[in-house]
């Protein structure tokens, strides 16, 4: 059992006995406290060397405990949101022993996955969608006339996405046995936004207080019998009107039952308030409270930074800096940004709670004016940088490639159908690495690629990525830039930056053999690919196409002609439907065929979670890929990719 | 003015003399009452004419009068959502005398459109994108110290899809001016599903009612000075509480001011409120009470029916039936699944809103229990489903496809990467007509196809729609069925109803010159063209592939090779990604290229509005298209497209 590790030798006695949570059942209160002191343990020296989500797994020791105890898992289904904090579930339910392999390539997950265990129901990754599963599971229930229970575990962040909204009323309206618990640490992954964040935690702003209170008083003072006293009373006590108006009634109001607010870390206030909630007919929302980061104290103060974290150092909190000197693409973008709003009152910058992950930090304190935090709302933010863009301004929206799949419908209709310039600075285009496949960001080029007046760049570069940034703003129309996670390469970054031509690709390396074309991160592969086939006697030609959209057709065509119609496409993008499928689709409307070509890619398969360069190569999409390929073509062995 | 034809002959003097909405100022409130009367008659006689949204605008016209009475437009942003309700605001925006062109091919469109006019300052089409457009505006206008105010008119439909959430809760977050008119009717288009809706019509179950009142009560207890007297009052009193708890809670929360409910039809009440709205500083909810079809009987009385109607007539308010023998797709699709869930209580159905436009009343009808309407929620819907398959249900989503572009991301992320059977049954696949571009359902083909383990087909005709329904049911995977708006061919159904081998297309019409490679409807075209190709001596083997993904490698790359590599793709898609570039692709897996191939199908632009056939014949998707195309293939003119 302490042989898997460093992490694990931490695991204590109790957390050694619990292969299921069945075992869970016969522990005292006090066992249980301190199986929890154990799995915090484990959780921060674990994560401390595998990186991972610390903050928000230390939220919910007692709340995973509590429900493990009180249901009955896996005829009961645990259904969470995100996923990231599903650790102590993970601990308690037969994946202790390889806990230390998490969010490694070959190791369990960092999210719930319905393959690696009957105790994960329902996998996830993205925010706002455990209510939505867990109501159509309770419905199955329902039809079958099982009776087990279902429960949907949600943040108050990924309350905040609409969609969690659509499953609530839909929820309050079938009446079905759900119980949903909202676990509200006051947080998303930075302090949340929105008006419902502050009405959950009943921060409510002074006029909102007092127009309720006028509505109270005018409602009482209509109720025949009520004197003037209760009024008098009313008038000297805001708290009063404070009381009237919790978070109950949102959710009573949508037909839940609800409890709470609880205290997430007392494990007989949770147990009770579960049974509760398990005794009762038709959807309860059971209100929790918890604090980010619980039990070690670099979390607690400062949650953000723990909350996905790399490689630290357990005893001071210090973070392990894994970017060298190269700065990542995401700081490049923040810096660049910033240089290009002083000059540009027009540009103005939208998240979607991913301030510091998109590095718009930076922004933000600048031009706190400009920016603009949206919460967990990818549709939202994405229709919301329109009006803007209708208006005149020249909004960026920073986001995560995946999360952007969100708003893929008001891209089409709210932005590109009326060709307003709206900029999208994707990052975390490709493969992510640890977090996985609902992470990789290896669908955007297809998605964006067929929309009509949208122009997508993809830079080679931290420099090339300041050019297309400029180029994006200047262009007057819906213009995305994608770009990878992790360090650039250390170019210099040239200043002024100079936007690009539109539609024009670049030749990197002139040669008469084989064309590599390539987008992106790519392009580096493909360069190292071109410097070790000089060694098998092979020219290859190396062209940066820069742009997915607009294609460079006349270089393009001319360097695959020259190359004898030998022409390898490389992207980290899915091969159906991304630049490879765009350079042949644009061969064939020019009339002309290569003699053979091929496209590496991401192949029509979810990639697992990994480190970046694993993956790479196990997806074959690495220098080392680009060679083999250009071998096969050019020693006529092609048709087995 | 009066010789636009018939619809506008009943235009009365006062409209005639309106141009600009500056001109409603001068009129008295008898006479705007008049003119609303006059405009009613001008909705009824266009839409019985041309078919439209008739029982929307009808609920609208006072609404619409009211605000441009209040408000300076275009000075003051308008924005509409969805944007069906927006025929009175054309009318009294210069577009009166364009007004008997509505919806035709050429003419003006049924929603608001920015390149229309300078009185449409954000486009419509899908459901609750306003509130976000319009804050983005409002921002715009804070930030550049404008004093000009933005109103969205949004519906209560539209306020049960999640976004409207995301943007009131950001919109409460900002303070910014932003009016927010809740049109509240009580309706989507067909009754609203949901708990939010009995919230706002103050229908509460009574258990909702029981437990507030316990609430309330004891908060009231606890505080100190009230007596039992009061308590009891309230006891008594259930409609106390009911008072209470009224929609202004749930916008105050989110820090909007409500005013409201007003009755929308008098005139006087709206210009009042809407002054009293734009005098207000931050957020503004208005909350007006419509009827759907009002001053128009039938449309009064069965207002689902004349939400979007075809031609009808005036006095008796009888739809024509543009439909002759043979059905359509949409009916033999509703009829087909119920055929299947009678024999395989497996299958349940889903639809967003939509229970008859996507032909599921039937089946509501027949099993109660099995159907789920969620409301204008189609991210909810298709997660949903995937919760009802991981617990062995075979869910069918059936949906227009430019509304499942809302739910992409749901799609990749809940059904794909866990491989759940959910049967997406995508309804008005290609060009929809006369609602035009932003209801268009040309690029499903291409957001599906790069998603790993979905498959994806499209029937040539109704009989290949049934049996591709049961093939998608039998499959154990995600699994998507794309067929067109309007009439089949009124082939016979056979029975009983066979599923297909997956991946396996079929070769209709052998041929040695040309193979017509094609889906769905364009089959149907693409064997036309086979047939007048005769005559000019070329023989064109045609293939309806059925299945866009898994292609049928083998029966393509056989066919294409015996027509000398001459190939032609034809589909109602977006040739970008679609269907010709899935062929192309296979092609060069395969380590083969054709001679010279062309992929017919929808060019990289927006579709504007206008008759299905009209738009085929423009786009060039049609039989004679395919044959011009196939000439200049077998003639050598190739090179053009
Ligand atoms: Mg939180
Ligand atoms: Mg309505």
């Amino acid at each position: 059992m302490d042989t898997n590790g460093k992490a694990l030798t931490s695991a204590g006695r109790l957390l050694a006995g619990i292969d299921s949570p069945e075992q869970l059942k016969t522990l005292s209160l006090e066992e249980l406290y301190r199986l929890a002191a154990e799995i915090r343990r484990v959780l921060i020296d674990t994560v401390a060397q595998n990186g991972g989500h610390l903050a928000p797994n230390l939220g919910v020791v007692e709340l995973t405990l509590a429900l493990h105890f009180v249901f009955q898992a896996p005829h009961d289904r645990i259904v969470w949101d995100v996923g990231h904090q599903c650790y102590t579930h993970k601990l308690i339910t037969g994946r202790r022993d390889r806990f230390h392999t998490i969010r490694q390539y070959g190791g369990i997950s960092g999210f719930p996955k319905r393959e690696e265990s009957r105790f994960d129901p329902f996998g996830a990754g993205h925010a706002s969608t455990s209510i939505s599963a867990a109501l159509g599971m309770a419905t199955a229930k329902a039809l079958k006339g099982c009776a087990n229970r279902v429960v949907a575990v949600i943040g108050d962040g990924s309350m905040t996405g609409g969609m969690a909204f659509e499953a609530l009323n839909h929820a309050g309206d079938l009446g079905r046995n759900l119980i949903v618990v909202l676990n509200d640490n006051e947080m998303s992954i930075s302090p949340n936004v929105g008006a419902f964040s502050s009405f959950l935690s009943r921060k409510l702003s002074s006029r909102t207080l007092v127009s309720l209170k006028k509505e109270v008083e005018g409602t009482l003072n209509a109720i025949p019998g009520l004197g003037p006293n209760l009024l008098q009373i009313l008038r000297r006590s805001e708290d009063s009107i404070r009381v009237f108006f919790t978070p109950s009634m949102l959710f009573r109001a949508l037909k839940f039952h609800y409890i709470g607010p609880i205290n997430g870390h007392r494990l007989e206030r949770l147990i009770e308030t579960f049974e509760t909630a398990r005794s009762l007919t038709g959807p309860v929302l059971v209100h929790v409270g918890t604090q980010k980061g619980r039990g070690y104290e670099p979390a607690e103060r400062d949650p953000s930074v723990f909350h996905g974290v790399g490689c630290f150092d357990v005893k001071t909190g210090k973070v392990r800096k894994d970017s060298g000197p190269p700065p990542s693409y995401t700081s490049v973008f923040g810096r660049s940004l910033v240089e290009l709003a002083e000059k540009d009152p027009r540009i103005v910058a939208v998240t979607a709670a991913m301030r510091q992950g998109t590095g718009l930090d930076l922004f933000a304190e600048r031009f706190p004016q400009r920016f603009f935090d949206v919460g967990i709302a990818e549709q939202h933010a994405v229709t919301f940088a329109a009006g803007l863009a209708a208006e005149g301004y020249r909004p960026v929206v920073a986001v995560y490639s995946t999360f952007l799949q969100r708003a893929y419908d008001q891209i089409v209709h709210d932005v590109c159908l009326q060709n307003l310039p709206v900029i999208f600075a994707i990052d975390r285009g490709g493969i992510v690495g640890e977090d996985g496949p609902t992470h990789h960001g290896v669908f955007d080029l297809s998605y964006l690629r067929h929309i009509p007046n949208m122009t997508v760049m993809a830079p080679r570069d931290e420099n090339e990525l300041r050019r297309m940034l400029k180029t994006a703003v200047e262009h007057g129309g819906p213009a995305a830039v994608r770009y990878p996670r992790g360090t650039g390469l250390g170019v210099d970054l040239a200043t002024p930056v100079e936007a690009l031509p539109v539609g024009k690709g670049e030749i990197l390396r002139e040669g008469d053999h084989v064309l590599l074309a390539a987008v992106g991160v790519a392009v580096h592969e493909a360069m190292k690919a071109a410097q070790t086939l000089e060694e098998d006697g092979i020219q290859a030609a190396v062209v940066n196409a820069r742009f997915i959209k607009p294609l460079d057709r006349d270089l393009l065509l001319h360097w695959a002609k020259h190359c004898r119609g030998r022409v390898i496409t490389v992207e980290e993008n899915a091969v159906q439907g991304g630049f490879g499928s765009a350079v042949l689709e644009m061969f064939a409307d020019a009339g002309w065929f290569p003699r053979s070509m091929v496209r590496l890619g991401i192949p029509d398969r979810f990639v697992p979670h990994g480190a970046q360069a694993v993956l790479r190569r196990e997806l074959e999409i690495d220098a080392e890929a680009v060679r083999s390929a250009a071998l096969r073509l050019c020693r006529g062995e092609h048709g087995i990719s």
